[in-house]
C-alpha cells in the first residue's frame, strides 16, 4: 500500500542528499495522502545510501504506525502538527542546511532583499519564538509544530512556504513532498544571498513592496506568466 | 531554421548549469542573428536537463514568436531592449548567480580592486537605479531593459560587459551568446573576489587607474598581447 | 596481525579525504585495541591515494613500533596521551579542516548556538590554553596531548568528543576510529554554522540550556529516542 | 627536446585546474632546466582542456623562444626575473585563486595564525609595494618581477615560497614546478584559514614565534622529522 507515495517520499528524501542539504542521517521529508489520512515519512537515523521504499513508515495523523517495521523520524510529531494546521499542504521537509540553519541560530528572520526571494516567499522568512523550558521537556516535537503554527497566525502558509525554528533549523512545505524539498533548496539559496547581502551592506533596505509582489505574482496565482501554460 | 544559432544558444544555456550559476529553471541566455533580426532564447520554466534545440524560441525584435512551440523566457523583453540599445552585442545572459546577486541586492556597484576584474571590465560593475512603482506594474521586463540602458548612457557596453539590476541580479552580454555566458562566469568570480576583499579590508582602495587600463588593454583592442595571434 | 583494526583505521583515514577534511598528507586517524594495548595509526607524510592497510603502523602505548615499516604520524604522541587520559575512547582523528581550524586559530571556543551542535556536544567546543615555549621546544606532541587533557579536567570526553588546539587545529575522538572521524565531519559543520551565525548576529545568545540538553539526550544515553532500537 | 620538463610542466598546469585554482585560461606554471638555461612555460590564452606537451613553449632566460609554435604566457617576464633573482628555485606558479587573490587585492600580508601556515611559510605571506605608473606603462611584467624581488631583499625565498602581488594575485615557487603548484594550493588554503580567523576574531594575535618555528622546522631542514626518511 501507499506504493506511489512511498516512492515519491523516498525520492524527495534522496534529493535532499543530492542537493547537499543533509549530512549523514540528518533531515527528513514526508508526504500525506489526505484522502486516507496517511503520512509517509523517513525512518529515524537510517542511512540514505541504502534506504528502500519499504523502509519508509506510514502513520496515521495521530502518529500510529500503519505500515512499516522501523521507527519513524523523531521529528514526525512536528510534521503532523503542520499537516493539521495547514490543510492545503501535501509535503513537509526539514533539513539542517548550512546557511538557513545559521539564520535560525542567529534568530533573525531573513529579510527579502531581492527577486529570487520574492519569487518564492511573499514576505520575509519568519523565525519562531523560543520554546519555554516546559515545552521543551515534554512533547518537544509537538510543541515545535505549535510554535510554527503560532508564528503563522494571520499568515498564509502557501505564500510563505517555510520557517526558521529558532536555535534549530528550517522546515519547508509545499503542495507535494517534491515541492517541499524544492522549497528547502531555494530557501538555502535565499539564505546565502541574504547573508552575503547584509555582509556587503549592513544597512541594506528590503526590496520595494511593488517589486516583491510583482515577482511573487509573476510565478503564483491567476496572473502568473512565468513558465509554460499548464495543458 | 536558425539551427546553428539554436545549438549555440542551447549550449550556452547548459554552460550556465555546468558552471553552477543557475538553480532549477533560473537564468536564461539568448543570441541574435542581426541580419535576419531574429533572437533565439531559452523557453520559460523548462528544465535544463531535458532541453532540446527545438525547445528554444525564435522571436523577432518585437518579441513575436517566429518559430517554436513554447513560451519564451519571461525576461525576453529585457533582452530585446539590450539588443536594440547595444547594437554591437550578439548575446545576452541573465543569472541569479550567488555573489553577483548579493551585490545587486546590496545595491552596491562592484569596485575594481584587482587585475582579474580589470581584465574584463574597464571600470566598476555598475548597478541600475531602482524602478518606480509604475515601471514595475506595467511592462516590468521592458522597463528593466530601459533602466540598464539609462545606466549605460555615456558608457561603452563593450568595455563594461555586464550590469547589476538593483534588488534583482546580473545581466551580461558579449559579441556572441557564448561570450555573454563567459562574462557571467567571470562576473561571478569578480563578485567573490570583491566580497572577500572588502571583508578583509573595508577601506580598500580601488586599483590604480594605470594598472586597470594596462590589464584591460593587455586583453582588448589593437594593443592587446594576451593570447595567440588570430590567424 | 591487527588486520581488522588496520582496515578500519585505513577506511577512516580515507573517509577524511572523501569528506574534504584533509589536503595532501594532512590529518591522521588512529584506533586502539584496548585488550592488547596496541594503537594503529596512519604513517607520516604518505599520500592517501596509494595507502594500503600494511602501510599503517601498529605501536604500543609507549609509541614503540610493533608492526610496520614506516614512521608513524608525527602526531602519534598526542594520540597516545589521549588514549591514556580518556580510557573510554577507541579512536582519535586530527584534521586541519577549514572552519574548525579557523576557530582554533582565532582561539575562540565554539559556542553552542543550535541543535545541530547540541546533538553531538553537550557544551561548547573547548579550546586549549597555549603551550609555553618550553612545552613547544621539547616533547611538543606529548605536551599538546597534555594541554588537551588539562582542558578536560572536570569535563567528560564522551559528552564533548573534540577540542580545538589553540593556533593549531581540531582533534576529535569516539568509541571507534570510525566514530572519531564522524565527529570530525560534524565538528567542521558545527564550526561553519557557528561562523555564519556570529557573522549574521554578533550578539547571538547561546542555545537555551534546556534545549541543549533535550537534543543531546535525544541522541545519547538511556533516554535516547533518535534512531532505531539496537537489536 | 625537454620532453620530461614539458611533461612535468604540463602536468603541473593541469593540476591547477584540478585543484580549482584557475578559471578558463587564467594562471600559468613554468619549470626551469638550470643546466641548459631553458624555461618551459604554458602558452598564452590556450584552453587547458586540449593542451598538449608540444604546446608548451621553451624559452631561454632572455625570453627568446627556443622551441614551440605558440606565444608564451604574457606573464613569462615575471617568471624569468624570479628565476634570475632566486637561484635555488626550479618552478614558478601564478594563479588568481580566489582567497589569495582577495588578500592581494586587499593589499594585506597574510599573518601567520596557525600551524598550517607555519608548516610552509616561516613568516607572513608578504605583499608587494604597488608599481609606479611608469613601471606599469613599460615592461609591466618585468617590473612585477622586480617588485617581488625587492620585497624579498633580506628574506629567504625558500622559507617564504610565495608572495601576493598588490592589486593582482599570488605567485608561488619551489624546487620544481610540481612543488610550486603544491605551494599555490597550500597558499589558497592558508588564505582561507586566515580570512575566517580574522572575521571570527578581528584582534587575533599571530602564532607564537616558538610554535611557528617548531612547525616550520618539523618539516624543513636537517632537524625535520615529518614524513618518511629519504632512502
Amino acid at each position: 500500500m501507499f506504493e506511489t507515495l512511498r516512492e515519491e517520499v523516498l525520492e524527495a528524501n534522496l534529493e535532499l542528499v543530492r542537493r547537499g542539504l543533509v549530512l549523514y542521517t540528518f533531515g527528513n521529508a514526508s508526504g500525506i495522502d489526505r484522502k486516507q489520512g496517511i503520512v509517509v515519512i523517513k525512518p529515524s537515523g537510517v542511512p540514505y545510501e541504502t534506504m528502500k521504499p519499504s523502509d519508509l513508515v506510514a502513520v496515521d495523523l495521530n502518529g500510529r504506525t500503519i505500515e512499516g517495521q522501523l521507527r519513524p523520524s523523531a521529528d514526525l510529531p512536528t510534521h503532523l502538527i503542520l499537516y493539521r494546521e495547514f490543510p492545503s499542504i501535501g509535503g513537509v521537509a526539514h533539513t539542517h542546511s548550512r546557511m538557513a540553519t545559521a539564520w535560525a541560530q542567529a534568530k533573525r528572520e531573513i529579510p527579502c532583499f531581492g527577486t529570487t526571494h520574492a519569487d518564492y516567499f511573499c514576505g520575509p522568512v519568519p523565525v519562531t519564538d523560543p520554546l519555554t523550558p516546559d515545552e521543551i521537556s515534554s512533547d518537544y516535537e509537538v510543541n515545535t509544530g505549535h510554535a510554527i503554527a503560532r508564528r503563522f497566525r494571520g499568515r498564509d502558509p502557501e505564500s510563505t512556504p517555510g520557517v526558521l525554528v529558532a536555535s534549530h533549523a528550517p522546515f519547508t512545505w509545499g503542495k507535494t513532498v517534491t515541492e517541499a524539498v524544492h522549497n528547502s533548496v531555494v530557501l538555502e539559496e535565499i539564505a546565502h544571498l541574504a547573508f552575503y547581502t547584509i555582509t556587503a551592506n549592513s544597512d541594506c533596505d528590503q526590496i520595494a513592496r511593488a517589486l516583491h509582489e510583482k515577482h511573487f505574482y509573476r510565478k503564483h496565482g491567476g496572473t502568473a506568466y512565468y513558465g509554460q501554460r499548464k495543458p
